[in-house]
């Protein structure tokens, strides 16, 4: 287990379900495969793209045994480890401290409104009870009621060692940029910074950042390494194009529309629903209460599959729309 | 024990800690106590002001416990099982279904965006799962990512049975009007409505709700009855006054200048420095990731409380700053 | 003009606009004369219920002068002047400085991000052109980017005079609990706090406030006037009936279905339809780039208007769809 | 006057005021001269940073001819004409269509709250009243209540020639690349998109927009230009490098922290300080309500000048601290 710090494609692993909701632990082998095959860097599970809001901590426990077992210590795998406050994730730190991780993810606080000193201390606190574990700040103000670490939080904390990366998901380059140019300044180079921000990865890469993990990173996990490797290799107009078409595969989260979905849902619901018509996984299934894709949704996604150059595998299950949450028959 | 809706006063009771951040079960019991003393009709653990966020799973039952223990029957106990979806509510739900509890109280979904079906499903299938218990949804729209239950979303769901009741914390008297409104034209007189804005409950009761979650009435719990009491015999500029008088008493909330804190750290920890100065809790510490309010803002705290008519407990511990989290240490 | 300042029923008054998206001056006149028959204590010309975000100077004019001489000193009228920022509101208070008018309206700032200070200084500088002019502020966050006074801002610039009162449209209760309570503590007696919020007058009056500027009143003046009268008269429960008996009234701003609309055209369009439907003004188009009203709409307004016990006027015109703008033959 | 959109660096100029608040027509000759001496593509008159909201429509007119007269037709001229709606932008629009402008720039309708279909016809308003007009619609979501152009909207717009181009400062670079790639898609090879983020432009310009309007652009015109031309060059790495050197020059936006101040005016208080400094304009002067920078900050504004290599002019006025507004005095 190494805790040199995780750079490249790290994909935030979706969490497979079967029909019954319960982790589909053989999908998780499959897709964790996928993504070795094509050359990615590290896995991340239980991120925002693996369902962790929806998992009971038994859940959880099975998904991360699952991917690190797939993942056979060929790439690092870190595991999120999010809750409303910090005794929360305290427990979930210790349920997976033993584990051969290469770190935790850990987003602001949620739920109660807190504030920079407090924000500051929840990764102090994280890092003081298993101070050989590497902690990742995971940035996505909109899903924590609008918390934010500064770039003065996310430096102070490097320079003290509570934490050794961000992934900044706030969708500004901008944002991204004043990370970058702080942490030259000072002189905190082994501190790694990925964007969560999967249509702009070129832009991201050309400021410096040293890595990105993108959802649609389940989907296309190649498409990611060749953007990633063509902009390392200085040839940004190539990175570009393949961000482009990358782009033009993401619409799939704009599908979903047969019924009200949330953004949730619908974006889950298609990365699920591309993978399972990919051959990585059993069930396209999404945690309850979510409503399910339908049928004409899928097609919709498969079209765009194709149109990106993704050729669906005969080997995928035909599997009848599944409604794990009662929810198509409940309404 | 009855499954009766819970109507008046029904006070958030507070979750007091000691200073190693453990529950203080001894203190849970006094404080509980305290509002059987003072006439509340019912006590809600693990809402918001009970730092239900800020607590592990083991902690929560220990505080549930606590307080059914010193409640003995004598007056209604709601318990708060709130988390960010459907699955993980339910593991919380398990945990406390067989306890003499007379229901329990679920916010919407957070963390992920959902959808109005969305929401309804949470509640539909926590009510499918233990029928028998009584369920009240939480509205409190800023707490989570602006989740909200439509008036058509809560009526729905109250004439299928899944909800018995609604705390309302929006801070709108229309919205609680629409909701009123739209229960006496459906017939759905025993839905309960519930305001949490402790500012504004003469308002409410004008409007025509049921009852207050008042988190303020862990300081001043008979204050809250007398108004609750007044407005009930019909007499509400007697009602006002007595409002009147909380609202300046809620300044406490806005102490907590000695240094940057978060809304919720400044509002529960001058909720607790009350108690505590007011002889029901011996520590005012709240939990981790907390600033603590100083002693120079607890005896602002206090001189709030005598402008309110409130007399601190001669008994009451004169605690030194406590510190749970090395927080006033470690800046 | 009378410097006294406005309490009671201020109804923002419509301007009414004839097919050509021009101020037509006779509706003007006559709507405000409905308003006086009903009893209303003041109307207030360019508010945003009155457009003036849609209208031009001049037209802004034609509006002042038709209502102007239509009240003929027989209630105050109140002018809005709000722009951008203070040299554009100078602008427009010179435009009415010399006419008879009670007072004039401001918003804070909008567009530009401004500041507490900043904003005091507006008014104050507004204060300092036209010294004998009374104005009023207008709290209303949604529609300035968020810009807000707090109490502190609204009562350091009443004890300088600045100010002569306060419309809050903020919607929250416990705020005008707040500016009413710390009134009472400065012995600001004369200054003046209107409610915005015409859903919920009863509770604001119950609360202290000294009147209302519903927007709802330009189509039912009279039920506001009974409302206020109950409310002062003490019979609180009459005031409540008749409250909720506008707020059924007010559903007419959710009609507007047949298209996208906005908020604002959807609810202007509904108070013009319902105000021609009574009889009070000759077309019910809304200002460029509004969209209209359908026929099918207008049907859904006069149903509801009959249902709150409002009886459309045989002598409406029966007005085809107006389209001023094009809008409804461009989409 | 042509008609040939505007591609490159375009500066929306600063307009220059005097210490009595009105505009200093002799610094705005300056200034442009400054923009066309440093080889910018363009000169937008009265945008956000050129204080539009702050001027009433004499000193707007007086801003208009003095950029005009000093452009002289050597670069093109853009005039803002934003306003609350359709009526009071086409007043602006009368006022300046028979100038040898370039084009208008136009936001959505603020203040009220409007729809899509409303945002369309705004612009197909103003476009129809006067069609030779080149109109550039200008997106900035926080300034105008969150109303927003979906790539729809400008797509739809720019087929039927209603715009011929956009600047978008939504800060979002994933927006920005899908509006290039469905411009590319719908093959509307001439429509134009300009930035306005003036940190990322080397993102932008690798996406493919055509230019960018840098409000930083009055500081430093010569390094946006010298960006601008490494790009189109293919040279990313140097326009990265001139990029950050302009990102550190942009801290002069964070001072001004001597007394509370909006944003606008702390920010537009540094670029007039910064030009002031640079012998561009004679006065730093911002208009009324704005908090004014002190002399301390002008000083902090001239080292960070320093530090990204411009040299303070030795003939720069030394001026006193300018108070148009009387805010110093009065606090």
């Amino acid at each position: 287990m190494s805790q040199e710090p995780v750079r490249g494609v790290v994909v935030p692993v979706i969490t497979p379900l079967d029909p019954d909701g319960e982790v589909d632990e053989a999908s998780m082998a499959s897709q964790v495969e996928r993504l070795v095959d094509a050359g990615v860097h590290g896995v991340f599970v239980l991120g925002t793209t693996g369902e962790f809001p929806f998992l009971t901590d038994a859940q959880r426990a099975l998904a991360v045994r699952a991917a690190l077992g797939a993942a056979a210590g060929r790439i690092p795998v870190l595991v999120g480890v999010a809750d409303t406050a910090t005794p929360r994730v305290l427990d979930h730190v210790a349920a997976v401290a033993d584990l051969p991780i290469a770190g935790v993810v850990v987003t602001a606080p949620f739920y109660a409104a807190t504030s920079s000193p407090e924000i500051r201390q929840h990764f102090r606190l994280i890092h003081r009870e298993v101070p050989r574990l590497a902690v990742y700040a995971y940035e996505n103000p909109p899903r924590v009621n609008g918390a934010s670490l500064s770039t003065a939080d996310v430096m102070a904390l490097a320079e003290e060692g509570a934490i050794v990366g961000l992934k900044d998901s706030s969708g500004s380059d901008a944002r991204l940029r004043q990370h970058v140019l702080e942490r030259r300044r000072r002189s905190l180079d082994d501190f790694v910074i990925l964007t969560g921000s999967e249509l702009t990865v070129d832009c991201a890469l050309l400021i410096g950042v040293d890595g990105v993990v993108p959802g649609l990173g389940n989907v296309d996990p190649a498409g990611f390494v060749r953007l990633y490797d063509a902009a390392r290799a200085g040839d940004l107009l190539a990175a570009r194009a393949e961000q482009e078409r990358l782009f033009e595969l993401f619409d799939i989260v704009t599908i979903g529309t047969e019924q009200p979905m949330g953004g949730s849902s619908r974006a889950l619901g298609a990365f699920k629903a591309a993978v399972q018509a990919l051959g990585g996984i059993a069930h396209r299934c999404t945690a309850a209460p979510a409503v399910q894709l339908g049928d004409a949704d899928v097609a919709s996604v498969v079209a765009v599959l194709r149109r990106a150059g993704l050729e669906p595998s005969p080997h995928a299950a035909p599997t009848a729309v599944t409604d794990p949450a009662g929810l198509l028959a409940a309404r």
